[in-house]
C-alpha cells in the first residue's frame, strides 16, 4: 500500500496522480503507456492522469500524491494508504469509437458515456473526441437521449407547486441582464421562477456575476426553494445545484475548442432545466450578425430541435428570437449592468428604454404561460408590475433573502473614453468586439471593470464625441483594453 | 522576469508550466480560464499547458517551472530569466473548427494545423478535435494534402540512388517480423533497402525490439546512409530521423482513442515514406476476421487510397493483400521472433515454413521493382538468395554495421504451459487475444517473454497437449498472463 500525500498543485480540471520514479510497489514502465489510474482507499475510488515524479525530495517512493481537486474529490486525510491500479478505460469509449465511425447510438450507449464522463472517468482528450463525433451529425433522438442522461447524472429539484416557470438567453449579446427585470416582475405576478444562472466563463459578465453585486449568490438549495417559496422567485448562482455535472465537465472542453453546435446547446439547457423542474421554460435566441444566432436558417433549426426535445420531456416551451444586433442597456460588466438593471426597476428618468422594454416583453410571454391571463395581456400587466413598484419590491425581497452582497463595489475608478474618429451616425455596435473589450477591461474578475456604452445604433455623433467609458480597476487591464479599443472600437459611424 | 526551474515530473507528451500561487509578477486568477501558456527565453520559445503551484517549498515565486520534458525541449540552464505570456489559441485551430462544421479544407488550411502540431501548439484535447472531425470525412485531397503536410514538417532524407525500395506492413499480425528476413534477401540482391521501424505501442513487439535482440537498432540518420550504402539495407528504429514529427505527436492520442482510420494510416505511412525517400514502396495487407483490416470492403477502399495518395507522391505502390487469420510463425515477443527470423535465414530444419513463404513471396515484389526482372522471376529470385545462404550473409553484414546488441537475452525462464481442453483440430488463433497475452507476459519491456506457439491452425491435438508455451521474466507478468490465457486462450478446437 501507498501512502496518500497532497501535492498543492492546481491542473485545472485534470485530475492528477503523482507516482515516485523510485517506488518500490511499482514499475513506472508499466504505465508507461497509460495515462490513467485509479487510486482506490476505504471504498472510494478515483480515476487519475499519472505523472511520474523523478526525485524524492517532491515525493518520497511510498506515498501517492494528488493534485489538490483531485485530492479534494477523494476526501481522506494525508497518510491514509491507498491502492493504485491501471484504470482500463471505460467501456463506454466503444460507445465513442462507434459514433466516431458514424453510428448513430442509442440511449443505453448514451447512457453509460454521460455516466462515465460524470464520473470524471473521461479525459478532456476523451470527452473532445465525443463532443465532435457528436458535432459532425446527431439524430434528434439522440440529443434527445443526451438531454435525459445529463439531466439524469445530476440533482433532481422537486416542487409542491404544479407550476415552475424559468427562461433562458442563449447568449451572446453583452449587457443583455433581462433576467434581473424578468424575474421580480414574475415573482410580482406570483408565478413560482426559481432561477439558477451561470457566471461568466467567456463574456464580461454571467447573471450570477451581476446579481452578486446586488446579493449573495451562493445559496444551498433547500434555502433556495424556500426563497422561492416565499417570495416566488430568486436569481442564484447554478453551480450549487448540480443540476448537470456532466454538461459542467463537458463545457470544461467545448468552451477552448469553441464547440457550439446547436444540439450541445439545447442537451446543456433542456438537461439543466429538466433537472431544476421547470414545467414552462422561454427561451430568449437573439439573432444578430455579430450574435450567436447569426442567420433566420439556423434559429429555424435550433427552435426545431428545443421544440422537439422540450416537447418529449414535457415541458412546455416559448421560443422568442429578439433583435441581437447591439448591446442591451448601457454598462457591460457586473456593476455597470446592475446599475442599468435597478434604473429600470426603480423607473429612474436614464433607465435604458432598450432594456426595458426586452424584459417587459420577455416577461410578457412568461405571464402568459398562465391559462387564467388571456393571450396579449401580458404585455400590459408585465407593464404594470414595472411601473407600479411591484417589481422593485419583489426584487428587493429576493435580494433581502438570499442575503447582501460581500461588498458595496462602485464603477472601477480608472476611467477612459473612447472617441469617435469622425462624425456622422452609428451603423453598428459588434457585440462580439466589445464584449472582448470589456472582458480585457478586466470583467468579470474585476466587478467593477468594463465598458459604459454612450451611443447607440442610430445616435448621431460629431467628431471627438465619447462613444464609449471604459472603467478599470488595474493599469495593466486599462493599457490592453485601451489599445484594443485603439485598433478596433467596435463601433462603425457613417 | 522569472526564473527557469526544473521540475523532474514526467508528464507524458503533455508539457506543463509551473507558476507559484504566490508569484508576484502575475495574477494568477489571470489564467484561470486559459489553458496554454508561452514560456519564453534567449529567442526560443515553448508552448505549455499551465498549473498553479499552491504552496511555496514545491516552487518560489519568483521561479516558473517546466516539467521534464518541457525543460529538455526548451535546452536553457535552470536560474535562466524567462517570460510567461498567454499564448492564445494557435489561429489555425479556426480550421479545425471549419472541418468539425462539415468544410472540406484546402492544402493551406492542413498545412497550418500540422504545423502547429510539429510545434506542440496543441493540446492533446485539440489534436483529438482535429483527428475526430478528419475521422467523420476526408476527401482523397484531404488525404493527400495531409501526407504532404506531414513529410514536409520532417526531416528528409536524401539519396545518391535514383530506386530506393522499401516495405511496410500495415500490421495486427503478431509474429509477422518478415522486414527482417525480406531486407537481407533484397540488400543481398542489390537494391537499397533503407527500412525504419518502429517500436511496439500496442504489440507485443515492434521490428525495432525484435531487431534489437539482435543488433544496436539506435542509428544516426547520416550512419544510417552510409550503412545503406555499403550494405543496401538496414533494420534501424525510425523514432532516430525524425521523418513525420506530427504523427508521433498524432499518435499519443490516436492509439488511446482507438482511431485507426484509413485516411489516417494512408497519411502515416506515406509521410515516413516519402520523407524517407522511398521510390518504390511494397505494402503488406494482411486481411482476416481479427486482423487491423476485416473485411474485402476495407482492404479495397484502403487500397483504392494508398493508390491514389501514392501516385500523387510521384510512388510507385504495390499493395499486397495477405492472410491475417493467424500469427505467422511461432514465436511472439522480440526474443522468440528474433529465434525464427534466424531459423529462417539460417535454413535450420525447425524454421517456421509459414514465416519463410510470406517473407518469400513480398520480397519478391519488392524484386520485381527492379525493370531488369522478368515478371514472375522474383519468387525464385528471393528464394534462391535466402537458401544459398547470401541473404544470412547480408543479415550478418546488416548486423556487423549497425553493432552488436546490449546484452544477448534468453527467452524468459519463467515458463508455463497452456494445454489444450479437449482434443480436436485447431480451427482458429485470435490475432488479437494472442497479442495481449504475449503482452501481458512481458514482452517488449521484457524482451525475453511472450508466446510460443506449438500449435497452428489444422494441427491436430490431443487433450491435454500444450497448446503454447508462455515465457516471463517477472512472476506477476507470468500471473497476468495465465489467468488470461486460463480464461480464454484464443485458440478455437473442434
Amino acid at each position: 500500500m501507498l501512502h496518500l500525500k497532497r501535492i498543492g498543485i492546481q491542473t485545472y480540471g485534470e485530475r492528477v496522480a503523482f507516482l515516485s520514479a523510485t517506488c518500490p510497489l511499482y514499475a513506472p514502465e508499466t504505465f508507461h503507456n497509460l495515462y490513467r489510474v485509479e487510486i482506490a482507499a476505504q471504498g472510494k475510488r478515483i480515476m487519475c492522469t499519472l505523472n511520474i515524479v523523478e526525485n524524492g525530495h517532491l515525493l518520497a517512493g511510498d506515498h501517492l500524491g494528488l493534485s489538490s481537486s483531485a485530492f479534494d474529490e477523494l476526501g481522506l486525510p494525508e497518510g491514509t494508504p491507498v491502492s493504485l491500479n491501471l484504470a482500463p478505460p471505460p467501456q463506454s469509449l466503444d460507445n465513442v469509437r462507434r459514433k466516431i465511425a458514424g453510428s448513430t447510438l442509442g440511449a443505453t450507449d448514451i447512457g453509460q458515456i454521460i455516466a462515465d464522463i460524470a464520473a470524471h472517468k473521461y479525459s478532456k482528450m476523451e470527452i473532445a473526441a465525443f463532443l465532435v463525433a457528436c458535432a459532425a451529425f446527431m439524430t434528434e433522438d439522440e440529443v434527445l437521449a443526451l438531454t435525459r442522461a445529463m439531466a439524469a447524472v445530476g440533482e433532481r429539484l422537486i416542487w409542491d407547486q404544479p407550476m415552475i416557470v424559468d427562461k433562458h438567453c442563449i447568449g451572446g449579446i453583452p449587457g443583455n441582464r433581462t433576467s434581473m427585470i424578468v424575474v421580480p416582475i414574475v415573482a410580482a405576478y406570483g408565478l413560482p421562477i426559481p432561477k439558477t444562472s451561470s457566471r461568466a466563463i467567456t463574456s464580461p459578465a454571467g447573471t450570477a456575476d451581476t446579481m452578486e453585486v446586488l446579493a449573495n449568490v451562493d445559496v444551498p438549495v433547500a434555502r433556495m426553494q424556500e426563497i422561492v417559496r416565499a417570495e416566488n422567485g430568486c436569481l442564484v448562482w447554478g453551480g450549487r445545484a448540480n443540476l448537470s455535472p456532466a454538461d459542467d465537465i463537458m463545457i470544461t472542453v467545448e468552451r477552448p475548442l469553441g464547440i457550439d453546435t446547436p444540439e450541445q446547446m439545447v442537451a446543456s439547457i433542456l438537461s439543466k432545466k429538466s433537472a431544476a423542474g421547470s414545467t414552462h421554460l422561454l427561451i430568449d435566441m437573439p439573432t444578430g450578425p455579430t450574435a450567436k444566432v447569426r442567420t433566420e436558417e439556423q434559429a429555424l433549426r435550433l427552435r426545431k430541435l428545443f421544440d422537439y426535445v422540450g416537447r418529449a420531456l414535457g415541458m412546455s416551451l416559448r421560443i422568442v428570437c429578439t433583435d441581437g444586433s447591439q448591446p442591451i442597456g448601457n454598462g457591460i460588466g457586473p456593476v455597470l449592468e446592475a446599475r442599468d438593471v435597478m434604473a429600470v426597476l426603480n423607473n429612474t428618468a436614464d433607465a435604458p428604454e432598450d432594456l426595458r422594454e426586452r424584459a417587459i416583453t420577455l416577461a410578457a410571454h412568461i405571464l402568459e404561460f398562465d391559462p387564467r391571463l388571456k393571450g396579449g395581456a401580458g404585455q400590459a400587466r408585465a407593464r404594470e408590475l414595472l411601473v407600479s413598484g411591484a417589481a422593485a419590491d419583489a426584487m428587493r425581497r429576493i435580494i433581502a433573502a438570499q442575503g447582501p452582497a460581500a461588498a458595496q463595489i462602485n464603477p472601477g475608478h480608472l476611467v477612459h473614453e473612447i472617441r469617435a474618429p469622425r462624425g456622422g451616425t452609428v451603423m453598428s455596435l459588434d457585440c462580439y468586439r466589445i464584449a472582448r473589450i470589456a472582458r480585457l477591461a478586466g470583467a468579470p474578475a474585476a466587478k467593477g471593470a468594463g465598458v459604459d456604452l454612450l451611443k447607440k445604433v442610430g445616435s448621431a455623433v460629431r467628431q471627438g464625441e465619447p462613444l464609449y467609458r471604459l472603467h478599470c480597476v488595474l493599469e495593466t487591464d486599462c493599457q490592453f483594453a485601451c489599445e484594443m479599443a485603439a485598433r478596433e472600437p467596435g463601433v462603425l459611424i457613417q
